[in-house]
């Protein structure tokens, strides 16, 4: 593609995202039911070419959880086809107001909510994830830029056919999906700060890391979930027992699963024999001396404390205090999710105000820390950053703000000077008319 | 200063944004106080280094825009002081409950209001931002690294002097502060991006655009502020004239001041010989060839509906719709600031519904664009960009957020698989106790 017709092509989006911007939620649903039925009416091409994808993803020698994540099945349909229903039932996001403050008799200022604009999504295999980006920007009114992994090509081109024919039936049009070829670089997305406002890149952290220090574009998403469980002095040690086998081995690939336990020195001798008996050969300990002198276990070498093992493999510290596991998150985790078990109000409310994490828990499993869980709806996706979403994200992630300022002919020079006239600068009720 | 040394300060600095993020409202705002009578205490001090820091700049022959700002009067100090008593008076931010959600009986869901973390200030001239931003970080729990310009250093000195000796008195100490001294390069902040979190510039438009093109760290600043003013054909003509003329002239060098009028044929008859005369000579007149058509004017140049004049130069431009209007403003504004003027509210509507900017106005000047006017407290900066804050921003631009999960000993294992038990998913009010 030449680079003219791709400047082109971006004014182009930017200006479909306008327009997507003011469509109204009957159009925007009214496409995503067509998406849905479009999907169920191409299944046939879509599956044969996820096939073709898998059968060369599986000659090339790809690794297992890849081939996983790349297989389309009808199962993933029905998921993809139930998720759109969810979002097409889910309240319109777009001009939500979340302030209104009156600034003089006549002249009111309202702040609503507003689509971010142009989402670039970014994702390796996954197709599923693909459909559910694409139907969540829709129902919030962003255009998007998609580059998919080349194993994932055939599928995501007949998944993106099929809803392309479908939008080319509705009010909206389809001009505001635009997929990147497979064979284009990355590269070219990642330098488009004109175009994209919010990257969001699906993937393995190494994955995410690497999309992070290569773009001036924000991103949203995390890098890194180291998560710790703290086994307080006053906790409940059946509790404590079932939390730690949970929060390790429920879901150990998963980002909020836990890496490191700290147990209080008070209570170590009774559950650090426990944990071990619970998790049985299952999970391979690695543990400082302290842990050591009560257990059989790896022992701890330097940097253990701050390794992701997203498997069966967990460190257990002994800390004499509870300042003292807050200081070892503090400095070796990632500020993910980080959890207390404990049956001290005073300690959860210390937990609570001093570990700086997205997810701060008490006296249940690292493991809740999901959209779906958390009941946001669905997921755009899991951030440990602090600028504009942190933790797990819904839609109100792609979502930006603009303020109204209503007003009957009032200019600025009234209120300036020795005789300016004061502001009465008065909040009003959210909900209710505008002549409130 | 040797690296090592730099990288032990920005732990340390790290650890102080985590301890002052939990310090209590009271600790705050007694330091907050602290500082106050501190500069009333060290006034000569300070008068003197700001005297000797003007006179250095004057016979360096700076512009006398930039001396103007350089300068710290009595009464620039009297309005830092009645800022640091409104910023007293302010609410707490940290902690404030935003959402509330039980996900099971004993399991509750709270997200809150907590500090970003550290804030990176970079700011050309302009002593009394400087005690701004340092009130507004302290009040909201960031840390703050600054980096002032040479031309300010005594009075940046002095000022960092005073507050971190009142600051010794207080239970929260000074270490929160770094001042970057005069002589390190600025580049060395921008590289800052595992340390800081968000970075804000205060100066002119070039050293916004320098700093944004030359970081990876989030920015909160805009770089543009090429602002409009639509008259429709149903405006009154008087109201027109008077915003017209308070949107140009009030504040010329302000980015909310407006740079193009576009005026609908209908009505531009009379609209543009009434607005000339309004102007009389004050103003020059950018027009294309249907304002030449009715008055004298300097004839519009290929690039001129792009240019900020920040001064009394203005374009005039007739337009044959609204439609046509929002275009031009869609292709040729900055997203900072655009206004209409008209006595239609569907025209209202379309304008707010399709002009995508920070701020989109009714009726009334595009110099309102501001966080006094808007009633948000002291002014952290404006924004243009769409993530994390945007428009006008007050002292929610310093805030984050972080989820809190209440348990009682739940795991995720009861929630999954084919026996899973459900969430409840049942939003609680926000006001009212955790045993809602």
């Amino acid at each position: 593609m030449q680079s003219k017709s791709r400047k082109e092509e971006m004014a182009a989006l930017k200006e479909e995202a306008r327009r997507l911007g003011f469509s109204s939620v009957s159009e925007r649903n009214d496409a995503l039911r067509l998406i849905a039925s479009g999907l169920e009416r191409d299944w046939q091409a879509i599956k044969e070419a996820n096939d073709e994808d898998v059968r060369q993803a599986t000659g090339a020698g790809l690794a297992p959880s890849l081939i996983k994540r790349l297989i389309y099945s009808a199962s993933k349909q029905r998921e993809a086809l139930a998720q759109i229903a969810d979002i097409v039932r889910a309240a319109d996001p777009i001009g939500t107001p979340l302030m209104r403050r009156e600034l003089d008799e006549g002249l009111v200022l309202t702040q609503i909510a507003v689509p971010i604009g142009v989402i670039g999504m970014i994702f390796e295999a996954r197709p599923d994830a693909l459909v559910q980006i694409i139907s969540l920007c829709l129902k919030s009114g962003n255009a998007i830029i998609l580059k998919g992994g080349s194993e994932a090509s055939r599928t995501n081109a007949a998944l993106v056919a099929s809803m392309r024919t479908s939008l080319g039936a509705s009010s909206l049009g389809s001009g505001w999906i635009v997929l990147l070829e497979s064979r284009s670089d990355v590269a070219e997305m990642l330098a488009m700060e004109d175009v994209i406002d919010l990257l969001i890149p699906r993937g393995s952290k190494e994955f995410v890391s690497y999309i992070m220090s290569h773009t001036a574009i924000p991103v949203l998403g995390h890098s890194d979930g180291i998560c710790h469980l703290y086994i307080d002095e006053t906790a409940d040690l059946n509790t404590a027992v079932a939390i730690a086998y949970d929060a390790k081995t429920q879901y150990p690939a998963a980002c909020n699963a836990t890496e490191t336990i700290l147990v209080h020195s008070t209570i170590a001798e009774r559950f650090i024999p426990a944990i071990k008996e619970r998790f049985g050969g299952e999970v391979a300990i690695h543990g400082d001396e302290r842990v050591a002198a009560l257990i059989d276990c790896i022992p701890y070498r330097a940097g253990d404390w701050s390794i992701e093992y997203l498997d069966l493999s967990v460190n257990i510290r002994v800390v004499d205090s509870l300042d003292e596991a807050i200081r070892h998150i503090s400095t070796y985790g990632s500020g993910h999710t980080d959890a207390i078990v404990t049956t001290s109000q005073s300690a959860i409310n210390t937990f609570f105000a001093q570990v700086d994490s997205a997810d701060v828990f008490a006296n249940c499993s690292t493991r809740f820390a999901d959209g779906y869980r958390f009941g946001l709806g669905a997921e755009v996706g899991i951030s440990t950053q602090k600028i504009h979403a942190r933790g797990p994200v819904g839609m109100e992630g792609l979502m930006s703000t603009k303020y109204l300022l209503d007003g009957s002919g009032q200019v600025v020079a009234t209120y300036s000077g020795s005789e300016a006239r004061p502001f009465t600068h008065r909040l009003l009720p959210i909900e209710g008319d505008s002549h409130a």
